[in-house]
């Protein structure tokens, strides 16, 4: 069970109703109405408490788990010990991922103004938003309904969010239009001036960045992640993308929608994605590139071409996945040879 | 244009102004007279918005541009559509820069102190600065004149800053001496602990870093980048040196002018770089070495030995950029062969 | 000297005073009553300055130096010039360290709550400790005795701190369960979300992050480095871990005791380190690892598989330190033939 003192617990919940909110069929022992109290993980899951079973590394756990209920692939709920009951779903993470927001739903932000909160009188707060302590909110900016603006953050002038959307503490906001429902974690950087200079010997020569930064619904950015606002036309983040810690978004990308950025990638100015790219942790991409959409980028990797829909690369330059693999087992092979 | 919510545009200007701000000679129409009153791309430029070609793969909407007036090469005047006024410069970038600058300065700070900033009273502020809603600003602090400090910034104890000093949001600083119309931008970590103490197994001793960070005038320094300060001796920034987001620079390092540091690039301790280096996005250096002037490094790429003056260098561990690829090649040979 | 700006100089103190704290033994001239006024490089060291010898590369500074005294291996004892009391310890980096600290002491934190802090009734503060100006401090919040709460710094709801715990300015806390004499530099973030959710074509879902952040004793953070909480479990950093700045850690990562984890490091999720691993700067380790105690990484390497108990590691993916130097010669030799 969660920590108390930092989350409270919704329900209690019938399996019912869990197999309703999340897609699921009931089956197994099927106890529709059986009484469920929190998630937990298979190995300490006890009668009152839904499970899932996503990974086949613990399919142990799964025969011999004490939960009530668990989320299972139907072709797996076979080895279920008796007396659980299974919510049959073909993607049982997603089926936790929704039970366990609707056991630990977030709070929704205490409207008003806290102490210490700067707030410009020509902003607008939408109904229900919330403004933490020390916050300081520009001149003509507009909030939307139920935003919770975290403690120690700034919104620069005429910045725009929509409806729902949670700012963490210490986060600092420019020049940017910011759909629905995005979170920004602690520390996020948005819509400062890009990297933009004409270099020059006798001193580089700054060029004023007039583009803004244009976020879609849905989307989260990580915690001290950066994005630039673009040198005139604008950097855009599409719908639904998910951005992890550390993240650096150069002035001018475009990312499209349901893209996944894992923790410390970088993208140079520029650079263009598809939708539902996936790019590894500390991977990157140099400037003014075309990223086809579903392509993967490995952890690590340096992509400097172009790379096309659906395509898997790793390495430095980056190649497809499989001629990075040859390539190092020739380099494997070839040094052993060596030392033999 | 420019959004005017976040941007407000000045002049108009006449091409005659321009050229003479830019240091460009005026041709082709040369219509000296011709009033501008924007700046824009190539391919979406009006007859009275200026433009400019800096790069050959625009040339076919330099030939159906429908600008005013474009900054080119002489080379390329030839190429110009009829009726365009050509302000022809070796240095067409720079040219733009200069003249986006003209129609896009920045405001002058609002000179005072905001509402919850917390200002020592020791502290000694310059005419014509200002101060954000809830900066916090210690004892014995110096800031110049027409200095900018944003809202949530705070500024430690006898810290020096020089005049037209712009420091953005939530940005920290101490033990650091400041030259003037320098730039930190959000979230920007200046003078903490470099990381510094003696291995024990019993538990690792803390060194005190005892130095300070010099910055000289004209330094950029990106979104959450971190300058530790020295452990002794300083960790210097020559002048003029620009530095992108989430990069790392380690105690003691030293800087020279005019460098280029790419984001999330790091630069361990002890490090010294001569004037005019440039370091790729994500790259690396060791502690304890000497990079000369006007050396390249490629983004990436881990640095583990001195670099000569003007030598360009690539990879893991970064050889002459010559032999990286030739490297790169006999590997995919290698592994193209083996696979057939 | 320190700049006494920034800097208050303690003592003086007695060489018998410094190796008594030190541990260390007093040789050569053998002054116990000699009377140190601070600590200096060997290079600039005065008669009344105390100095040291920790890296065979300074032993011609040893020799001509100008130091009242000289912590120093013994083996190296005879080289020292005539008149220099010598301190004899086999650590004299660590010896260093501890002067350096006698010296330079911290100021303890003056006690109280600065203007602009924004402390919640229900927060409970131990004796002697300081909260800086526009500090935001939430409810149920427990922090020990002498600790220093940074400006501009936010500790959410319910999180506890130990003892003499520093937290630096712009720093963001939540979630978190901290030990005593933590440091946490500027910029740091704790305990938000970590980069969980279902993947889905039709829109990824958030998986509630529902654990903790614990934080070992003496442990440090460096600047705008990034610490996510648990998903379920918790995240753990062990005792004595020293993490530069910008380095990531992911949510259920638990690291061992005595870690030292240099900058833009990055470690995936649900990864676990035994005590004294060393992680070089900006190398990554990807999720679900075991990591042997005593475990190296070098820097820019890429982890991709469990690594045994004091094994050595480099490269991409991670080798063994000989194999992989192995490779790169090879390599080197078969681009060199194919050129010749």
């Amino acid at each position: 069970m969660a920590d108390p003192r930092f989350f409270s617990v919704a329900g209690p919940f019938n399996a019912a109703e869990m197999a309703r909110r999340s897609g699921a069929v009931i089956a197994g022992a099927a106890r529709a109405d059986l009484l469920l109290r929190d998630v937990a993980p298979l190995d300490t899951a006890g009668p009152d408490q839904l499970s899932w079973l996503d990974n086949r590394k613990y399919l142990a756990q799964f025969r011999t788990t004490g939960a009530g209920a668990v989320f299972v692939q139907p072709g797996l709920a076979g080895q279920a010990p008796p007396g659980v009951t299974l919510l049959l779903t073909e993607q049982p993470y997603r089926a936790y991922a929704v039970a366990a927001q609707a056991f630990y739903p977030e709070p929704p932000p205490v409207p008003g103004i806290a102490p210490g909160a700067v707030v410009d009188p020509s902003a607008r707060l939408g109904e229900g938003t919330a403004v933490e302590a020390n916050a300081v909110i520009g001149a003509g900016v507009e909030i939307g309904r139920r935003c919770l603006i975290g403690a120690n953050s700034v919104i620069g002038a005429a910045s725009v969010l929509g409806d729902d959307v949670r700012v963490g503490a210490n986060v600092s906001i420019s020049h940017a239009l910011i759909g629905a429902r995005v979170r920004l974690y602690p520390g996020v950087r948005i819509g400062q001036d890009g990297f933009g200079f004409a270099l020059d010997p006798k001193g580089h020569v700054k060029v004023p960045q007039l583009g803004r930064v244009i976020i879609g619904d849905d989307v989260e950015i990580g915690a001290n992640s950066t994005v630039d606002r673009g040198a005139g036309p604008d950097t855009v983040i599409g719908a639904g993308t998910m951005i992890d810690n550390l993240v650096q978004i150069g002035h001018n990308v475009k990312i499209g929608r349901g893209c996944v950025l894992v923790a410390q990638a970088g993208i140079a100015g520029s650079t263009r994605l598809g939708d539902h790219v996936m790019m590894g942790a500390q991977s990157g991409m140099i400037g003014h590139l075309v990223i086809g959409s579903g392509a993967r980028i490995a952890g690590q990797s340096g992509v400097m071409r172009d790379i096309g829909p659906g395509e898997s690369v790793m390495g430095y330059p980056a190649s497809p996945i499989k001629e990075f693999f040859r390539q190092h087992a020739t380099l494997l092979r070839l040094a052993k040879r060596k030392s033999e």
